[in-house]
């Protein structure tokens, strides 16, 4: 399993990053390859400066070895090997119309002493923080998750979404980092799933990831901005890194376990404004969004 | 005491912002007075977009109430009333030559249920975050601390200011976040010292500030930069964000206690930028400075 779905997401890596620069049509992707002292590494590709993403990454990583100290208090263990592999994105796009994307798809597997594995399982999702709100763009993007989601199984939509509400909720600012999509994890063997069901499921999920995201930033690409909302794109920029940095736990467990630190906060944006209390105007477009974020809402 | 203090930090306030406003001479301090539900509040004074200052903030507050969760399980108390005044202070100046700042000089009173004081203690320091590095701005800086340290106890200055160096060690970047200053906690009342002692110290602390950052800001204000500078400051104002988020247990604990955000947030600069894996030219000053923060060094 873990070599096949690592197969696949190094298939999926280059299948994004080629789209994404045929897309942006100016900057291509630079790749950093690192290893992990411990045990594996990762593939790590930024885009910068384009004339469509002023920043992002694609990165894939699998590490294993002995289970870190985080990990083995989480899942209330003594001790323990493990292996994780996974692709992870961030997408900055540069107009202030096209929304953010973050995705990531992930795997894990747990060893006892013998080295079987004791546990294995799936995560991930994919959700939009847009600037500025066009239904039509959130409603696509939810009908593509909820597509590939009914596909599989009914429930999953529905349970997966207001995962990802609530994941993606900046407690200390009581509002949705974004428009939310998708989110799942420990997606194990059941009675009713085999590990392939899961991984059938994951992948379609990550294969739907284009399709949910690249037709907004193809009809958002040309429109034409002025200052004030560059300055709103990056003032809302600030609440993602609030998000990432105090609540996102991938994150916060990269940065507390020695992760490639570069490839962990690639995801932070590329300009950012902190302006002291500010709120949009009543009735502006700005404070439509915000609207939105305070209140989540059904999309499909 | 508790009385005694807050009064010496309302004047504080109002001596730091009247010469801060003097040394800008464009823009004001404004006042926003908030009240906390469970009892106090504060008068955050925030100054945006001066000549000198992009954005800094001189709050005080004076809370209390019942000891919240999070203090309960630090001071593992079951219950218990508490009081904390304080005065925080970031100011982030326009010109990358000039140093951002941040003091913090607080008080706190802990009560058993008979409501008699269980414990009481001074906590606070003053520390320093050059963009480019002025040797003698550094040993001004530090000069005028261990000064202040001297008058009360030979052992202060080199304790508190390692402490100021172990307390802003961005661990994920594996740098300090600034130069340092002074970092103490915890100052109670011991053999050696009273409580009045710890006071008088403590305000002696607060009194230097000025005279440990005006006449830095005095000297680089007018000198000219250009965008490369104001770039690579800005960059390093991420840095600032990071562990201001990551680490920060005083900004941790008030976003998870519900605390007023946009005064704790205050210490956010205006204008930040992250680059993937960026370092600066070998023998730039740029990569001075970085030096220095890697290996913190003696200054007086």
């Amino acid at each position: 399993m873990k070599d096949q779905f690592y197969k696949y997401i190094e298939r999926l890596q280059d299948r994004i990053t080629s789209t994404i620069e045929e897309l942006d049509g100016a900057a291509k992707f630079n790749e950093d390859i690192w290893k992990r002292d411990e045990g594996g590494g990762g593939k790590t590709r930024v885009i910068e400066n384009g004339a469509v993403f002023e920043k992002g990454g694609v990165n894939i990583s699998a590490v294993y070895g002995k289970l870190p100290e985080a990990l083995r208090r989480q899942f209330k263990v003594d001790e323990g090997d493990f292996f994780a592999c996974g692709l992870s994105l961030v997408l900055h796009p540069k107009n202030p119309f096209i929304p953010t994307v973050h995705a990531n798809w992930r795997y894990f597997e747990m060893y006892n002493s013998q080295g079987e594995i004791v546990t294995q399982w799936f995560g991930g999702g994919q959700d939009l923080s847009p600037y500025y709100l066009f239904n039509e763009d959130a409603i696509h993007f939810h009908t593509v998750c909820k597509k590939v989601c009914d596909n599989y199984q009914e429930e999953f939509y529905p349970i997966f979404k207001k995962n990802c509400d609530d994941y993606f909720w900046n407690t200390h600012r009581n509002e949705a980092r974004g428009i939310g999509g998708l989110f799942f994890d420990y997606l194990k063997e059941t009675d009713m799933f085999t590990m392939q069901d899961r991984f059938d499921f994951v992948t379609a999920v990550g294969n739907s990831f284009l399709e949910s995201y690249v037709p907004i930033v193809e009809k958002r690409k040309n429109m034409s901005y002025e200052k004030s909302h560059k300055d709103w794109q990056e003032i809302r920029r600030g609440r993602y890194v609030e998000f990432n940095l105090v609540h996102d736990r991938g994150t916060l467990f990269g940065l507390k376990t020695n992760g490639r630190i570069e490839s962990i906060l690639m995801s932070l944006p590329p300009s950012v404004q902190w302006k002291y209390n500010y709120s949009p105007e009543k009735d502006s477009e700005e404070q439509k969004l915000i609207e939105i974020l305070t209140n989540p809402k059904e999309w499909v």
